[in-house]
């Protein structure tokens, strides 16, 4: 999209030790090349661009003042790592970042010894910095662990936890708060308003100002030259009470965007020995970049763009409607029709489509930040009392709520619905954001219902049945990206709980679809019978309860029967052995096959060819049925027991 | 164990209309004879009686101020709830608590409206107060809602995630913290020492303190009648910053052992409108009952006792150790051998046997607290940087860390080990704290490596595996209770990862177990073998990765083969179901079966009857068999494809 920039110091870095071999008045010109480098690779390959913007001053005055990757740097949630990417080694991949074969947009152990730990999902990087932390102090090794972490990943309680257990790792530990008053929505909460408070005096710390605050705490010779500076009386740590009852020694704010302040600040803090450490450095999103300064919202992640002009390239408009949208439009009608229907999301309002939501029913629209946990147990306080709350969290955070999906939701059987975006593969964003285990680890439980919406149009119906069905859990999963173009419903239906439907009807081959592999499976259809193999092709809709009536039918009247699902092993296609199995269907010789993700973690790549690589796709469901009518007895390798 | 204890006053109350129609000096009286009837009750039953005993006067006085069931009571983890539930309309059951048939020993839904959310696990309370208090909220209907939650509970991320979100509730939240200083364990981290500070003035907050203060944000003439108030002045409420930061009004600490001033304090609270509220009650675990207040641990949880002496009736000692002992014996003896070794509990070394392990290696055990997210990641960044941890964590309670499991272990394949204590049914505490997801949430994991001991010396062999495996997260999984009597290994063998062993040799009938049913599998076997059937007995030691040719062989060579596992549907039958199917080991007429635990939550009984419910035991297994045999091919009931 644009030539690439002239950048003289950078093109001379290429590991954080060239960083520290800088003088520190250099520091600034490397910060501005460092930011012109990552806006033209952005520009070129998408990705997360507002949150790097941010970051690129405290990326060049980390590296300078800690001795990375001895010191252990670890970035909570990485999708602001990429001018760490390009300062430890990786310049020459930055813009195969987020595509197949490409560098991960997260941190990424396996890439790169300057990532220590990976993180894709937030909060996690107090805990994990306290590990290294501790193991060095247990070893009697050097090394510090740095974690920075966002004020909205500060929302989740696993930050809380990590900090409430902080003082055994001493000074070598430092937090780093990178304050930009915005996650990907704004964040929310008492947090936020505790921040601000220590941000509005509009006053920074200065590195004298910390030098002396420090030294009180130092031996005596220090102590005196502090004493002596006139810094020592201003007073101008400002408090962070907060951090100050978790036990962190609490310095900032700090100004993010002074690179020469922020090393002299950091070179303090590494210096100090009075316990655990909170920086609070006050940055903005998509600082740099006019665009991304003025909507950091539409510029956290982006695609391909213009740099001048700041226009992403899109594609042609039209098409299908991304599933995401076909849901909050089908939950506001039902909260039109519906006022105890309330809606929640977790830090997620535009993923979810419940900024839409929430522009029309303000009241009925909660966002509780990173706070699944609480965000499900909320929702079953509001069920318990006679609302119809719909939880809308990505299939892969609903991990961050499980005992709450349990303790909470299905031992007390309370109506709360589950709306799962993001289930199955989910392309550049890569294997910690599959949505690959819903189906078991919810399938597994007591009272959940557990539907999986084959097109947009079910979908409608899905969530219109959700918000009718009082007896219970209930969950839909549905995948990121577009529908598939079926005509959408004048009004919706209600399906009837545990009722898949045929699709098309055959006499040889079942396919039971669940998902959006049916038209995978519709595909696999016209090849089989275009082979003269007649088939039948079921949208099973409910991974829980199965319809028993149906499958029974299917396997019993067919000769080879193939379940599909996008989920990993013990969902879907498990319980439908379970049931084939209980009913002895399986001893009368049916060949019976499932086929679901594969028993690994899979690397970013478009989705299509995501589900090829997992053999989820028309060709693989072929192969899978003529290979099970190939083969109509056990190969006879199986001698005597060992 | 000993007479009932005479109560007149007590006798009256049978619902909390009675509290609040009695006048304040005689709540002294009723909280005496409750505690009597409690230590009475408790003493017959067993129980959970220490934090019961510390929440008398408390209950009882909640129950005068507030207006139970419409405003909502929710006590958090319930194991304090023995008083509210003899003041409920519960007191003619009180000595069946715990037992088959009998009261919960949390709080339940379905028992009693005065239990409006049910609570077994820690920590959820605050979240599902807000729900409660935005319902009503939303509705316009009157009612508050109260959360009551220990310090120790404050520990979890969960309970500040709430705390973030309360403010919107307004007024009609009201935390109570009760700070007994002891939760299970003695709580740990900084929120401890937060709350030490508050409580260190030894002054408690008068009833006349609090309303002058709360008075100042109200209107004149009440303020004008405060300010006549000496008290106004004082400032006896004494900070609490960390909740106040958290957007509460703190009020506290208050002597919750002094009912009149609870009542007062309370009184005040309720009618105040300046947000949502904190109230700090300092009280005592086991007050009122000498022994438990000298060893609040020891009295946590009880079997019946004698009350004069206090003495337990623990029955015959002797028999089998417990799988407790020996997993932290075995945990022991692998930290003295491997120095990179370390031990993490979440808020449970006694529970886990780590109390143990930390008497000899204080440094290298760590309690984290109330905080199993933390531990997890904590133990992936001490795996990643070359230490051997341990987490010892319920298996109910991994739950809580599952998303840790899957982003920061699983996807990373860090060397985490896990031992999953009370795996399966666990008797007394009913479904909220049965371990029967594990498998199938754990199963589903890619990199996992998941075990289940059959017996205790089994389980030294594991730990010594898990030990010595640094390929990847690895777990083991054990029930509560005691051992079956095998002799203990002198030394503990390294086990091939993934693979099972044959107990015996037969050849019509295989029985595949995983974990400590091998027992029953066994008598199975016995009692086949009696009706001329030859049957194979497999203890298959992994769930992951399953040991397939094992399998395969058991499955070709067999002409009935059954899994029996103590877990949930879509684990390890499941996956065996899963491998038999896609080696088109069925086609060939295979009577495969799982056995498993029932898609329901199981209620308290003792684990021998719950197996027996759970059709587990060695007649249902030789019933599965039976009938399998029996039948030879389906029964043709299935029509044409509707």
């Amino acid at each position: 999209m644009s030539e690439r920039p002239d950048t003289p110091l950078l093109d001379q870095v290429h590991f954080p030790a060239d960083i520290r071999a800088l003088s520190k008045d250099k520091l600034r010109q490397l910060s501005d090349e460092l930011r012109s480098e990552m806006i033209s690779a952005v520009s070129t390959s998408g990705g997360h661009l507002g949150s790097g913007l941010g970051v690129v001053e405290l990326t060049v005055a980390i590296h300078h003042v800690f001795d990375t990757p001895d010191d252990k740097l670890i970035w909570d949630v990485g999708h602001q790592c990429y001018p760490h990417k390009i300062v430890t080694g990786r310049r020459d991949r930055i813009r195969s970042i987020r595509q197949a074969g490409g560098l991960s947009g997260f941190t990424k152990r396996a890439e790169s010894e300057y990532d220590p730990f990976g993180a894709a999902h937030s909060s996690t990087s107090i805990s994990a910095a306290l590990g290294f932390a501790i193991s060095n102090k247990l070893a009697g090794q050097p090394g510090r662990a740095i974690a920075v972490i966002g004020d909205g990943a500060m929302s989740a309680g696993m930050a809380y936890e990590a900090m409430n257990n902080a003082e055994a790792a001493g000074n070598r530990l430092i937090v780093i708060l990178n304050d930009n008053d915005m996650s990907i929505a704004p964040p929310v909460g008492a947090l936020r308003n505790s921040l601000a408070r220590l941000v509005s005096s509009g006053k920074y710390l200065t590195p004298r100002g910390l030098a002396a605050k420090l030294a009180r705490k130092m031996p005596d010779p220090v102590q005196r030259w502090a004493e002596q500076t006139e810094e020592y009386l201003r007073g101008w740590v400002t408090g962070g009470t907060l951090f100050e009852e978790l036990g962190f020694y609490y310095v900032g704010p700090v100004d993010g965007h002074n690179v020469e302040a922020l090393v002299e600040v950091l070179e303090n803090v590494r210096d100090a020995d009075v316990g655990p450490m909170l920086v609070h450095v006050v940055t903005q999103k998509g600082k740099g970049y006019g665009p991304a300064e003025d909507s950091a919202d539409k510029y956290h992640g982006v695609v391909k763009f213009d740099i001048v002009s700041g226009k992403q390239d899109k594609g042609p408009g039209g098409g299908p409607p991304a599933y995401t949208a076909v849901f909050a439009d089908a939950l506001k009608a039902e909260m039109e029709r519906d006022e105890k229907i309330v809606a929640i999301t977790a830090a997620m309002p535009s993923g979810t489509g419940l900024d839409k939501v929430q522009a029309t029913f303000p009241d009925r629209t909660f966002d509780v930040g990173i706070a699944e946990q609480h965000a499900v147990t909320f929702a079953a306080g509001l069920a318990a009392q006679g609302h119809r709350p719909f939880c809308a969290i990505y299939s892969t955070f609903l991990q961050r709520a499980y005992d709450q999906v349990v303790h909470d939701v299905a031992i007390q059987n309370l109506p709360v619905r589950f709306a799962m975006d993001r289930a199955g593969l989910v392309g550049a964003d890569g294997c910690t954001h599959a949505g690959s285990f819903d189906l078991a680890y919810l399938c597994t439980l007591p009272n959940l219902v557990v539907m999986a919406a084959a097109d947009e149009a079910e979908l409608v119906h899905m969530v219109h049945t959700m918000a009718l069905y009082d007896g219970g859990p209930i969950a839909v999963r549905y995948p990121r990206g577009n529908g598939r173009g079926v005509d959408m419903p004048t009004s919706p239906e209600r399906l009837e709980i545990g009722k898949g439907r045929i699709v098309r009807e055959g006499k040889k081959v079942a396919i039971l679809s669940l998902g959006t592999r049916l038209e995978e499976a519709e595909k696999a259809a016209d090849m089989l019978e275009a082979k003269g193999l007649s088939t039948t092709v079921a949208d099973l809709r409910f991974a829980k309860p199965l319809d028993e009536e149906l499958i029974r039918k299917l396997l019993t009247t067919h000769e080879v029967a193939v379940t599909v699902e996008e989920a990993a092993v013990g969902g879907f296609g498990a319980h439908v052995l379970t049931l084939a199995s209980d009913e002895g269907l399986i001893d009368a010789g049916l060949k019976l096959r499932t086929m679901r993700l594969p028993d690994s973690f899979q690397d970013q790549n478009a989705p299509a060819k995501q589900y090829d690589e997992a053999r989820l796709n028309a060709p693989h469901i072929v192969e899978t049925v003529l290979k099970a009518l190939r083969r109509n007895h056990v190969d006879a390798d199986a001698g005597a027991i060992a």
